[in-house]
């Protein structure tokens, strides 16, 4: 049996935060408690090598926060989707809580979470959706006719190519946090109800 | 119908490399050149942005190439095995070569591509892929029994965060390389038959 | 695209509500919404026919509020891991609020929806919805070894009889609930959090 | 090993039936023996406890015999299909008979039980069972086009929850009856050959 | 919508029998209506090429008829078992009625169309059909210790090849069978029943 | 684990090649070594029984080598993409080496042998794969529209049953050839690379 909760650790692997952090990175967690109220225990879970942790923020930053044609809330929408068919709990805990939040919805948080195709979507939003649910369960059979769908709903290539990398880190990432056990900050459960 | 090959770009989606690459970038690919004989199509897809090419890089590097107490062959082999499973054509075609090249066997490489359970493996690497295989199929299913087999058979908790990590990554790349109908260069083909 | 909420209706087929109702159905309708604040949308349903929603609604209360070696909230906790594998979203989202609500413990409703198998459980717990996941995905390979484990963590033969029809009944009204596209009430949504 | 006949009960659960009957239940067995030979096993299943059974044949009673936009043929092909794809022995061994015998078919019956796709069936017909088929392999995906080929093909809002009722409740009884292993009575096998 | 029934041809397609029928193969067909009363269908479908009929009937009769330490029922069983995974209709009903008469028992026949499992079967019995299954749905992940339970309950090496042969014969004619719309002969139906 | 490699018999099973061998057999064995610089161990595989040996040729060559309107290497595509269906190593490597062989293009045997959905193929031949595909994993859906297709793109009846055939005849071979540990010849590897 795998409980994720009461853990002292952020995963079930025995890998301690490196003590004292580097001053860049503490700075960087004294931010997540002003923003958010703690540190997201992913960010614990690399923080035994410092290298990794970078690598993996700076991946997330580009990918969740920087320029795209996609809103944020849309890339948080993949992220639920994707983790929804891996069933994985650290990421709908967080990504469910983020759309509820960003969307001031949180019955859309819920249906993305629990099954997408009841979500009152738009037409372009359900292909976007459509798309990284098939990335998820049947990549090798994507073909041209599954890009162009997503043009002819308005997206662009580069808007295409974010929806491929933010559905593949979050393949990444679930299965990461699956592997590991990683457990979600309490936190997150009764946010944006 | 998809045909991967005969592309001008290296996907199917028309997202042209910077030009002129910044000179860092410029390096890193005559390096590549210099030492493969090529730049692997893999760079010059994200090369579109190089932000996101320095952010995938980074992982990749830190991942694949930096300490660890997996082998360098055994993470390609990792690589290999997650990209059957979900038959990703560039990540079999290029990992399939590294596996091959660095191991001296080349069937060994085929094994992988082809069905890694009749590889002749020895306790530790077959539970290495197994776990990775399991990650990759039902990541949902991994529990604390999973974690001790690989303990079991001398994977310290470090080791199995590398694991996950690696087997991860390529549950990222493959999704994106099959989503994006990414060619894998010809130079591979014939390498270390 | 089907948006299960916002329907005037309580599911997506054109089946107006006898009216008025028999008095029996509206006493019973009134006591919902004395206890529980609205008349759950699932009666409201079969209401079309008064018939079909007595026999419905017998074979529930019998099921879940019933004498039974199982407390409600463990028929409750099967609901939920059925309805999971399922992905019913009308069920999930009424039977995760009975489960957050019954246990105190909005994370266990949280988890019971998201991967039951990072939930801490007894063993007895877990060998419950281990047999009802079964159940649900392949009840064509259950055997004589299934059952002997219900009995080996104290489950009577009475029991596994209630945990076999509990199992059922949420895989019958799983697939009505989605068939018909039908929609939870808002209600639920924020209770017990 | 499970072997499902020969067995003095009629499921593999100690649960024996009450004794002596009450009037009402031995009057309802007694005519059971008159018109069909004998008792379903279904029936001396649940009749350790006469609430349950009175809501288990209510419920039956009304899907199967009561009025409907289907024939009682048609709801005994859905039961047939569901059964297959669950590949439950009680059920398709009672209702394969029960299509045979009604159908004055056999081999429409054994079509059903091996290969729905393979009968010479309507359009209307042929539209009922692979819906019945969709909500037992993949309820989750059903959507508005689902519904509203039915209703191209003639039938009605009710005809569809009745289709939806009746597919859910084999869904219910297959499970059961394969959880508990339930045994058919041998009567079955020889008729209507 | 395919309906194998009412068909002047043996399959779907389009080839007639050779006609004038070689004076050899028009004896063997000549036995076959003096033994079974009807030529199989099988036999008239491979009839448009005799060379091909040769080769079907020659590889058949070997694996079927000859020395083998299987019994010939127990052949039959495993052509059922492999059969109803793949849910081809020709071949549960021409071996479903071999089975039914060899062994002498209706409900074998029918519990190894509907679900093997529920058969009771001796260890040795269980343990070939558990293997023509897994051969049928998984032969990838067949290992040592897959054939090694077989040598556990008393099979040679030899015995191994022929249920290996056997299993993967049918994985061949009922893929055939399927995609040619292959009819059986009525006759079957109502044998041993 | 299974390693089938370096074994000293051709499967996992211990059936010696006949000794000495009829002359024919020993001829044709001949022969194989003159064009081929080997015998293929499949044929080493079967020859503990020169009847079984004998029936296996006689339907692998009428069927692989026979006339029909499909090219030889169209038989050897269709082989490809079955084994990589099923992940038969041993079919794998040796039709690998012959669609490489046959069509002067490495690339082409690589890309069946991983995706074949990314390689650059004429509507007929991706019809023509997809069909065999799908014979290979859903056969018992296949229906009338499945082979219209195949007409719409040119072939006759003809050539769909040859098609179905060797379809039919690699998803036995790739079973029997996992199910006792086939090992390929390593004279494949490396040809027409």
């Amino acid at each position: 049996m795998t409980a994720v909760t009461n853990q002292t650790l952020p995963t079930a692997l025995d890998l301690p935060i490196v003590d004292p952090l580097p001053p860049e990175t503490q700075k960087y967690f004294d931010i997540c408690v002003e923003k958010l109220g703690f540190v997201p225990n992913v960010l614990k879970a690399y923080a035994f090598d410092i290298d990794k942790l970078n690598a993996f923020t700076a991946n997330y930053n580009d990918l969740m926060l920087g320029d795209s044609g996609l809103s944020k809330l849309e890339r948080e929408m993949i992220a639920v989707v994707v983790s929804a068919i891996n069933k994985c709990f650290y990421c709908l805990v967080a990504h469910g809580a983020a759309v509820r939040q960003m969307s001031g919805n949180p019955q859309l948080g819920e249906m993305l979470v629990m099954n997408y195709r009841v979500a009152p979507l738009d037409e372009r939003q359900r292909a976007m959706l459509d798309f990284a649910a098939k990335m998820t369960t049947a990549s090798t059979e994507i073909e041209e006719p599954d890009r162009q769908r997503l043009r002819d709903v308005g997206f662009s290539d580069r808007d295409i190519w974010d929806i491929a990398n933010v559905t593949g880190f979050f393949n990444m990432s679930n299965r990461v946090a699956s592997a590991t056990a990683m457990a979600p900050n309490d936190e997150y459960h009764a946010q944006a109800r």
